[in-house]
């Protein structure tokens, strides 16, 4: 037994884990008496992806170069594309995106990132994050021994009580620059953020870009959402030749075209720092899936022909007012989204039963898990408490609010706002 | 200038590497005068997927829950679909495989052995491999900090001078016991073997197995070629409880199925094992590729009914037949592999010319890198020279070998024999 246990005994890295907000939620969904539940919770869409895209992904299941390994750094034909895309947005560069040495094709973003931590951080290396933050970023983090430092973005002063904007949550430069130390290796952004909506003003990319710059420090640039701005979007490379050079741009074709579940995105940036991600990428998945790589080529070719991004934009703006309209109709405070698919509504004004029944999962956390939980079970509607993307210290600034996911079906939004409106009588003032 | 090279400055874990016997040959395949090349070289198929899997896939991508994200152990489907197929031959279980607990999908098996790496591994742990090994392992093991410790197998005595088999390389007992040390985590097994065919025998197995049972040692078994065998093929939880409860098995659709481009992969072990791999895949790439899952879950389904895995040995034995012949023609020795679709060639009997002009990246490397380049840049025939898979003081023993992947059309085999033919002319005695 004393062996057993032994040989059984997992890495610290992987050990000692609580329920993550995704399992808790998605097993109260499961659970919730009010099915089928409407699920505006995790960020997965409710809707195919274009068939000039699925279209492609059919015929490259015919071509036998496109079932086996795609080369590790990903297909010509998607890094040409990717180029091609990304050059109109990279102008100090003065010239096209080389695809062969400044693109590398990663098995979603998410193992982009971790890709870039492999590359960069030594264990002790200190990684600086927002808060609020992208859950997933921090157990890459930890996983290439970095240790996370956390810079608190200023919430809308008035959230509570009166509809804001995702550009209200600001980032103070000076609780930045005391972050960073001689250790500081990295610095991760998202924007279009996720789960606030914010894009970053120039003046705050600057201010973060110039820091970078003068500290040796690598600028990881999360835009899964660039297709996705409701204002308009600088990304950090697009500022100078100098933040361009440190910079890393982390993107996602299961955001681009609505395909989550094929784990296709890539990294951009100067080849110096592009050729260390393709190294541990190689080490990591080896190479990522090649007939949907071909199919994300053809997407990149085909969309601005076909007016896919605007359209694509144009729909997710529509989607976020349609869900909005609950939130005004019932004087629920949100704030309102720059970019992306996510809407953060401030439920402060609900009175949750006093005599309510929390199960043990719920019971020691803030009051945005009850909010959801109790939104699931009783009204039969999912979302995400963002209490879970901040550090323990700082949850309290998000206790009151939920996350929604508007990218559903229109009418699973009217089911949703119909469901919603079952608020009104919780609603105090 | 020293600001901004620090800030380029990679991890160790990516930094100074050699350039691998992939992109070496793969370079040299682009070079060559001889086109269009026939690559036996790397180990993807020549042809398609059977088509009962790639209309699947199709089929899956009309389905929106197949285009977003799968689980993150992997869609239901497949590790049912798993499960059903692995029980026959994991019967000390005495019940069948629990989908939900004893099996995880991996981004393929490279990504999946990673997590297993990840999920068990400190650093410092040491795990051994055997010699010759698949050298993916290594910077997986590396990436989570463990120390390789390798045993090499014994070569068959006679094989530059006569034909022998993949049995003939032997495992000596007592060289595994001696590495093993208190700090020993895991065993890694690769059967059947890629490069050499070898399927390891009862006995071998149990005496690794019993090994690993009595010193808390994990064995994690790499089968990723389980449905070519050729001989009898017992995998390591096949042979007694205790040793069932310590192994994690891995496999592969891309080998399978013929679909190495499809990044599709899974373990499958003790519920108490998966659910930290589990952990870790999570943690490196969140989830794998949905649609490509669910066409592979079709294919676990109806293969059997289909006759699909017998025809695929028979298929691939019938090739590695027609290649072998080639080589009885010459009078060159190979090792006939018990499974899987590598032929080892011994070429001790070509005499290379005197006078030879050696690119760089070759000069320094042993006989078979030599013997490699001349065939691709001569003869227009890519094959792997397998000194890549022993360290650097076992190389010795495989200089003469050329591994050549059959995995290829008929016509193809065909060209390639066509062209070895050449090598006459070269051959002494
Ligand atoms: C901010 C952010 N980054 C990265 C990801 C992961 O993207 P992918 O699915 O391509 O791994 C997500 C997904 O939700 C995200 O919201
Ligand atoms: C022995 C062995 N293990 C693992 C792999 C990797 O398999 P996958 O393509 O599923 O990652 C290979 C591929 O060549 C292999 O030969």
């Amino acid at each position: 037994m004393g062996k057993r246990s032994d040989a059984f005994r997992p890495a610290a890295r992987v050990a000692g884990q609580k329920q993550d907000v995704w399992t808790i939620i998605n097993e109260a969904a499961t659970n919730s008496p009010k099915q089928p539940i409407i699920n505006m919770g995790q960020g997965f869409f409710g809707y195919n992806p274009p068939t000039f895209v699925t279209d492609a992904a059919k015929a490259a299941l015919d071509r036998v170069d496109c079932n086996q390994y795609a080369p590790t750094k990903g297909r010509p034909r998607l890094k040409q594309a990717i180029a091609t895309a990304y050059t109109p947005s990279t102008p100090h560069l003065s010239r096209p995106l080389n695809p062969t040495t400044e693109i590398t094709i990663t098995t979603g973003a998410n193992e982009g990132m971790l890709s870039a931590f492999m590359a960069f951080i030594e264990p002790g290396d200190e990684v600086i994050l927002f808060e609020p933050f992208f859950d997933q970023y921090i157990p890459n983090i930890v996983m290439a021994g970095g240790v996370v430092r956390y810079v608190a973005l200023e919430t809308p002063r008035n959230g509570s009580t009166q509809k804001t904007s995702s550009a209200d949550w600001t980032l103070d430069v000076s609780k930045l620059k005391q972050a960073i130390t001689p250790k500081t290796r990295m610095i991760v952004l998202n924007t279009p953020h996720n789960p606030i909506g914010k894009i970053f003003s120039e003046t705050e990319l600057r201010a973060i870009g110039d820091l970078c710059v003068d500290h040796s420090i690598l600028l990881l640039s999360d835009e899964v959402y660039d297709r996705l701005p409701y204002v308009p979007f600088t990304p950090p490379r697009a500022l100078s030749r100098e933040i361009a050079q440190i910079t890393l741009t982390v993107g996602s074709a299961g955001k681009n075209f609505y395909a989550t579940g094929w784990r296709v995105g890539w990294l951009l940036g100067p080849a110096e720092l592009i050729q260390h991600v393709s190294a541990a990428h190689t080490r990591i998945c080896y190479s990522s899936v090649s007939p949907l790589q071909e199919a994300c080529a053809v997407g990149f070719e085909r969309a601005e022909e076909l007016g896919f991004w605007e359209q694509s934009r144009e729909e997710m703006r529509g989607k976020v007012r349609r869900f909005c309209d609950v939130l005004d109709e019932l004087g629920l405070p949100y704030s309102e989204p720059e970019g992306g698919y996510f809407v953060l509504a401030n439920l402060k004004k609900v009175e949750l039963p006093g005599d309510y029944e929390w199960p043990e999962v719920i019971k020691g956390r803030p009051r945005d898990f009850k909010l959801a939980w109790w939104l699931i079970m009783e009204h039969g509607v999912a979302a995400i408490p963002p209490t879970e993307f901040y550090t323990e210290e700082n949850q309290g600034v998000v206790e009151d609010w939920l996350r929604f996911a508007v990218c559903k079906d229109d009418e699973v939004l009217e089911g949703a706002k119909e469901r919603l409106r079952g608020l009104k009588a919780f609603i105090k003032g």
